[in-house]
């Protein structure tokens, strides 16, 4: 879908980070004119909606530093290059949990920021978890604290702004529906 | 909430653009170690899910830069400096679809790319609308097309990867949700 498209003419790298780069493009507009674009590159993540044999909801808190507080999100994790989404997903499920999947099904992609930034969400809902018995390390630069809740202890976390972030937000009304459904 | 908290003990600005900021920062993790994190400042947002008085979805195509494609998402538009999210909410809407609300009500806040960035969206609910006679301007580098949809039409958007942002998503889960309570 290319419609209203904007062709860069200029493009300037300003920053390549461990994460994140950044670059300025000057475009040609619709309607000829010239602006220049901030784009933020980043290398896409998976989230996993991971639910319990008693139904409940597996959440991770931990601190973020671009917010300056902690919240409690689902798991989640950036893609390495070359990287199958559903790896990064039992990678990831089982650092920051300590469970594996026996079911992981592929749900839905989202881009985050697409006014700023390229950072698309794979989300995948996991089942049939198992605690796995040797517990892969997290990165050395990560801390987080596990929890199980219900869907009701999920809303209540949103209400009170402890669950504050866009996957996190639409996996507890993702949860609510199917519940809703049965 | 701190827990797990990552002091800052050196700030560098690298980048201050017309729409976001970008900075590294060296922090202090709880072990003791060290770590640099890059932090993209944005002014916030809001969106709207504007639903017409035939129970049909406000939606506007425009072109992403960053993600190289047009996408079709729920209005939405930068919080001026200062600015209330209501406000933004109201002239977002009048600017992006022509449709002014009677009743306007504020939803949820979430964060959009806590791993990175510290934008937050204000969402919003617009019902009861009515078409503005005198059409306020888009920003002279904004161009969008307008549709409306029902929830089943969203759901085939989503499908089809033309919905492929996490605001979008997230609103057609909850008119799906709330049709469905009914």
């Amino acid at each position: 879908m290319k419609k209203f498209e904007e062709k860069s003419f200029r493009s300037n790298s300003i920053f390549k980070g461990k994460v994140i780069s950044l670059k300025v493009d000057d475009v040609i507009l619709p309607n000829g004119k010239e602006a220049k674009r901030e784009i933020i590159n980043h290398p896409g993540a998976v989230a996993i909606i991971a639910i319990t044999k008693e139904g409940k909801l597996v959440l991770v808190e931990q601190y973020r530093k671009a917010l300056e507080r902690s919240i409690i999100e689902i798991p989640a994790g950036k893609l390495e290059p070359g990287e199958k989404p559903e790896i990064t997903a039992r990678r990831e499920l089982e650092e920051e949990t300590g469970y594996g999947a026996h079911q992981l099904t592929y749900l839905q992609t989202f881009a985050t920021s697409p006014g700023f930034a390229d950072e698309i969400v794979h989300l995948f809902v996991a089942q049939d978890l198992y605690k796995i018995e040797e517990k892969a390390d997290l990165d050395e630069d990560e801390f987080v604290e596990l929890m199980e809740v219900t869907v009701e202890e999920a809303e209540q976390l949103v209400q009170e702004q402890k669950i504050y972030d866009a996957k996190t937000a639409f996996a507890v009304l993702w949860m609510k529906s199917c519940l809703t459904k049965k």
